[in-house]
């Protein structure tokens, strides 16, 4: 019981932090991405081929949440954007782990913000990180159950990009069945099929995504 | 601060009731493992493969931790052995969860208690669940950076299957490098390469299985 109310708590503080973060967002004309997904789903490429994609017009930058390392970060550093690492020590990153992350960012001409979150399909969704969207990486080497066995993952996202195509024909992943489950609990989520390795089905993406943040007051 | 007081004392309840598990499996002559891994890893997979292996010459019992579904236990219902499905609600279990499921599970003639954890890198090697040895289910597709970015996770395991071995042509997966991290946090690690889909490796890793079941107090 005791638990319960601490936990709810610790929401609480979370929530008005993101609303803090969010106010903040909205001032400074800067679009957030919370990106999710499984250890090894492909996030940190996707971001990379993202960043590609681009950087020519908009302003990004980057914070990474990882249990314990930099690699990621480490990854990104050639794109000569910043980046700021954030070893978490847990399982999820949390708006006050952003509100530090933010200390320590030059924002000045960014329009848009790339949270990679830890990878893990549970904590991550329960907490609000001031972001405007949610988007999963889900990769068909780990399954077209995914849907059903994480249905709060699924209602919480804008995007899922079915991430690592060129492998379906060598995995069991039937894509319809994916998409048919995430619909029956988001009705609203937006699918791409894409492979972040070799590059393939980014553009449909990072399209929908520019045309997303010109809803948000992004500064001209 | 209260936060950190609260989780030490989650925790040592936690090991608590994990020693009296324990005690019970080696009053019952019963070894217990400890199967984590990612999200889609192929956990169910393995456990189908071991169960298999070895039913015809050990009575086997699974629980199942699943945040929200009783898929993975669904799978599992066709071996015709005892089966318990536990919807944890978080990211991963606990002793608490495993006391709870042994009231529903005829261990009579059980030898090997197989416990699936819930999908998740970090949260499940944090916590004692009274087994006699803890396995890690790590896929090629998810890369092999998982050593360095998850290192307790690499110093808690007696076992790691590389698993989906498969798929090996079909991405950037370097095993050796993947071992000498992983030996470089543990020593001790064994390593089985597998691919569950197909049923390649597992008799490595079910000889080596029975081999330290020997070493336990199995009733005979």
């Amino acid at each position: 019981m005791a638990k319960i109310v601490i936990a709810k708590k610790v929401l609480e503080a979370n929530d008005n932090i993101a609303a803090r973060i969010r106010d903040r967002f909205r001032e400074g004309g800067i679009s957030a991405i919370d990106i999710m997904g499984s250890p090894g789903s492909g996030k940190t490429s996707v971001i990379e081929r993202t960043i590609e994609r681009l950087k020519d017009e908009i302003g990004i930058a980057v914070i990474g949440g990882d249990l314990a390392t930099s690699l990621d970060a480490d990854r990104l550093a050639k794109y000569d954007i910043p980046v700021v690492q954030i070893n978490t020590g847990t399982c999820h990153l949390t708006a006050y782990m952003i509100e530090q992350g933010l200390e320590e960012l030059d924002l000045d001409g960014v329009g848009l913000l790339i949270i990679e979150n830890v990878g893990n399909l549970i904590c991550p969704a329960g907490f609000d990180l001031g972001q405007d969207r949610k988007v999963l990486i889900s990769s068909v080497p780990e399954g077209d159950d995914k849907p059903l066995k994480h249905p709060l993952m699924m209602r919480i996202c804008q995007a899922i990009l079915i991430n690592k195509m060129d492998l379906i024909n060598f995995v069991d992943f039937d894509t319809d069945k994916f998409k048919r489950d995430a619909l029956n609990i988001n009705p609203e989520v937006q699918f791409f099929e894409v492979s972040a390795r070799i590059g393939e089905g980014i553009e449909d993406w990072t399209n929908w995504l520019r045309k997303q943040m010109s809803k948000d007051e992004i500064k001209s």
